[in-house]
């Protein structure tokens, strides 16, 4: 690509663009991009990740927005490519300490409002709705809103011009050629773009694994079709992701044709269909929908539920009706299940309790593994390589991936003729710099994750999930005792308190000897006249400790509590 | 089929066949059943099963067998049908309480033999090795050994000759009509004994939800030899299952023939390996096979290294070698590493983080989803079919599965003619009783999961792990104070210790203020002259407990210490 094309040469000598992701690299989540030119910084996307296994007790990871902080007042704006969490949920916590205005779709922007209204602020979040087309000016660069298909309604991806060429940031995206709404990815804007010049392309990577295309939306309407027809004596009840309107559209409307009324249960998916309708993302054909409450009123055939848990969540509402907690369906022989929806890794095992429970009560279940009743939301390698075709950047950036889903998009982009030096797989916290000489790294910036546990944010840290580890593995005994420093001599205790170690009615003659170890330990140290306590502990916390692994091999957390009297 | 057929008619009022599992139904693993007629039990199988999730730090469970050891002078003989852990690994720990010989096949005899030097015992184990059609006398019943095909070499299922029928166990089992070792399941004795009459068919269910057959293993072979034609620039990495014998023996064909030498890596491996080839059960060409520290002495690309990992395990060789903690073998861009295996659900995280470091490290990676690297060692619903066919019992009770697994297989003998009332689906500890008449549901005995930690077996029950999960999920604090119940008074303290909490350097306010609503709270009661220990600690800890409820939003474990001078 010449330099002129990418506008490059218009920018010789006048400075460089800093790219920089503060997640969603080598990860899935906690998507956030930095783009700053001078003075100027835009952020794009703001969201959140889900917790590690050994995060324990951990609610959500967000990203360290240190670097914004220290730079709030050079922040133009949070632009927004569309309304999932692993998008927009930091928002909440990061606009506390980050103060910019935000700009995004209608359907997003309704999302985020709910969002807000959830948290405290000081100052009121600015949000200002863009439509696909728009094009918002933020310092010296400027952002353009372009429509893109994905597995939520009004999800756009952003080109970004600034001084030194433009920048194309895919956000999440799939190549719908039916889409439900009509509104198909705007492909010749892109290719006009590209056209244009585009020096750097951000590329979403989640699919780059799978061949081919991804199906239209409109092949699970096609599904549900069929099973509706082969199963109208039966009640329908349906679990998918709330925030995929189009989809709850297609049910309600293949609901309609076979004279079903819709009910909606699950508060997240009540709250996105209240919202879509409201805001005109979802037609329900009048009377169609009815109350929870309602159903009863009607013959069990003439009912398709719609909920939300197909990740197996504990509590939602699928969990409860499939453990039979749930007060407004009890499920029976006379129940298809249906759960349209993938697996996130990691969820398998919860998702699979809830079907075996489904199956225990008589009910049929039907799921992606057997038929098409979900498609993915995310672009597979023909539609990676069509963005790529579309745009012809000169330089590729895989984003929103694991390793191997970025460096499979590596492999396909040299296939479509990127020279490898011209495609970088940084991670988080690593900077690009772009300049009319090319791009190149840079240093780096504060980057990392900040775990939100209840109300708290950034307070636990390494050492708080280490001790939560191990207090999980092997529980923990307290040992207990009141010497006498003056006299040399353990003038109560030692006592022994455990909890997450054995059953301890079970248990005496261990709990006996570990007292006498303790005791042994404390009067030795003192008939030695050790009296510093951190020693005296020590000796306490060490004799038991090997004692206890030697006779258990099991290394519970000790917390010996001596004190004078 | 005919009461004549299936001995019905020969025991009339002979007595009744008792048939339970104890594991194996509604999960996977743990798989023991118990057969028992008169004065005379028969046990199937003694596996071990893994901890859910929440089951924190356990490290294995076992089937509860209280109801084996109070009739442990009436069990006559372990029967194991192969050598995989949940069919095999309770028996070192079963063996301690209950007292019979074990009947195995050679491999399945070499392995135990392995594990149980790993114990110690006053009665030594009696292991006596059978061979396929070998038929062992247990007291008025009889056990016949039949040749199947399975993921393990010398895997049988099991025919029970009883005064009211045969019985036939399938244990776990695939039909392969190109076996590596030549042995074909014994589809022409299953045949025999189907035309003589069965009673009831116990039947593995775990691939039920799969259409077609299962591949024979072979094909593994054929797939590897392509991949080693293409990658001959390049040392090859496989990681399989320990135990698949006829896996390894593949590898080792396919790299003589491409001229690799084959070095072996991990514990579990090289025991194997070792024991198999010492029994006959593998071939190495000699040369072949070269000690792991020899390496180095070959090129790169005239090297296979075979290990295990392929589930994720942290420690195993491949996840030392994905974390660069492997003294042998550092992996690189001349790598492949190549995954012979499928993820056992719930392990997929683990599995992606190792491949992740894997490709970081320039490595390519071939798993199963992408090329047929890897079969399974389960019966498909044709199979499933086959056996029914075969054997043509008159009924049948679906085991080694969830539930969904079961119900599958009972959909799939419905479509074999198997009568709906002739199916039965119990739980463990569920007894179903056969006579000449008929069988049906009887009492139940007890039956559950014991856990293994450590060295303790048994000693963790719910309350523990119910500690172990609060204590996981917010942290502990403990809370210590001496007071003087004469005076009405608060001596010392209270003194606040956490752990797992909040990291306390950053927190001191929160510490300072739980240490006042603690003084306040033991002052509060003194004065209104509580003295009582409990209600002094429970006024402590629900005062506690309400200020980090509304503060913080979390519930740590709280532990008062409280103590008179």
């Amino acid at each position: 690509m010449a330099k002129n094309k990418n506008g490059g040469s218009r920018a010789s000598s006048k400075g460089k663009l800093k790219v920089c992701m503060l997640g969603g690299l080598n990860e899935i989540g906690k998507n956030l991009a930095v783009l700053e030119f001078g003075e100027d910084i835009i952020v794009i996307d703001c969201g959140l990740g889900f917790p590690d296994d050994d995060m324990l007790g951990i609610d959500l990871v967000i990203p360290d927005v240190s670097y914004l902080e220290k730079n709030s007042d050079r922040v133009r704006g949070f632009f927004i490519t569309h309304g999932h969490e692993d998008h927009i949920g930091a928002l909440p916590y990061v606009l506390k300490v980050v103060h910019a205005p935000i700009y995004a779709t209608r359907l997003t922007c309704g999302i985020l409002k709910n969002k807000f209204a959830e948290h405290r602020y000081d100052t009121e979040p600015e949000l200002r709705s863009v439509e696909a087309g728009d094009i918002i000016k933020a310092g010296c660069m400027s952002v353009e809103f372009i429509r893109v298909n994905h597995s939520i309604a009004d999800a756009c991806c952003l080109a970004i011009r600034t001084p030194v060429g433009t920048v194309i940031h895919t956000g999440d995206f799939k190549l719908d050629l039916t889409p439900i709404d009509g509104e198909m990815m705007d492909i010749a804007r892109l290719g006009q773009i590209g056209n244009e010049g585009v020096a750097l392309l951000m590329c979403e990577s989640t699919n780059s694994e799978r061949p081919g295309y991804t199906p239209s939306e409109r092949v699970v309407g096609r599904t549900l079709d069929n099973i509706f027809m082969m199963n109208a004596d039966k009640r329908i009840v349906i679990a998918t992701f709330s925030s995929n309107v189009h989809r709850v559209q297609q049910i309600i409307n293949t609901s309609a044709v076979h004279g079903r009324k819709v009910a909606v249960t699950g508060r997240s998916m009540l709250n996105v269909v209240h919202a879509a309708v409201e805001l005109g993302y979802m037609n329900v054909p009048s009377g169609v929908l009815i109350d929870i409450n309602e159903i009863k009123r009607y013959p069990h055939e003439q009912i398709t539920v719609v909920t939300t848990g197909t990740q197996g969540e504990p509590m939602s509402a699928l969990y409860r009706m499939a453990f039979s907690n749930h007060d407004k369906v009890q499920l029976g022989p006379r129940d298809l299940v249906i759960l349209s929806s993938s697996a996130i890794p990691g969820n398998e095992k919860l998702i699979g309790k809830i079907i075996n429970e489904l199956y225990k009560k008589g009910a049929a279940v039907i799921r992606d593994s057997v038929v098409e009743v979900h498609v993915s939301g995310h672009a597979c390698q023909e539609e990676l390589k069509l963005m790529m075709a579309l745009t012809k950047p000169k330089y590729l950036m895989p984003i929103h991936g694991e390793y191997k889903h970025m460096v499979h998009l590596k492999n396909l982009a040299m296939t479509m003729g990127i020279p490898e030096n011209q495609i970088f797989i940084p991670d988080i916290g690593k900077v690009l710099e772009l300049d009319e000489r090319g791009m190149r790294a840079g240093g780096s910036i504060q980057a990392g994750n900040v775990l939100v546990d209840g109300y708290s944010v950034g307070d636990i840290g390494n050492i708080v999930l280490r001790d939560r580890r191990h207090l999980a593995q092997d529980g923990l005994i307290v040992i207990v005792a009141q010497v006498d420093i003056e006299n040399r001599s353990v003038y109560a205790g030692p006592d022994i308190v455990s909890r997450g170690f054995v059953y301890v009615r079970e248990s005496e003659e261990l709990m006996e000897q570990m007292r006498m170890i303790a005791r042994d330990a404390l009067e030795d140290s003192l008939e030695s006249n050790i009296t510093d306590w951190t020693q005296l502990k020590s000796r306490v916390k060490d004799d038991l400790a090997k004692f206890l692994y030697n006779k258990t091999r099991r290394k519970p957390m000790l917390l010996p509590v001596i004190m004078n009297v």
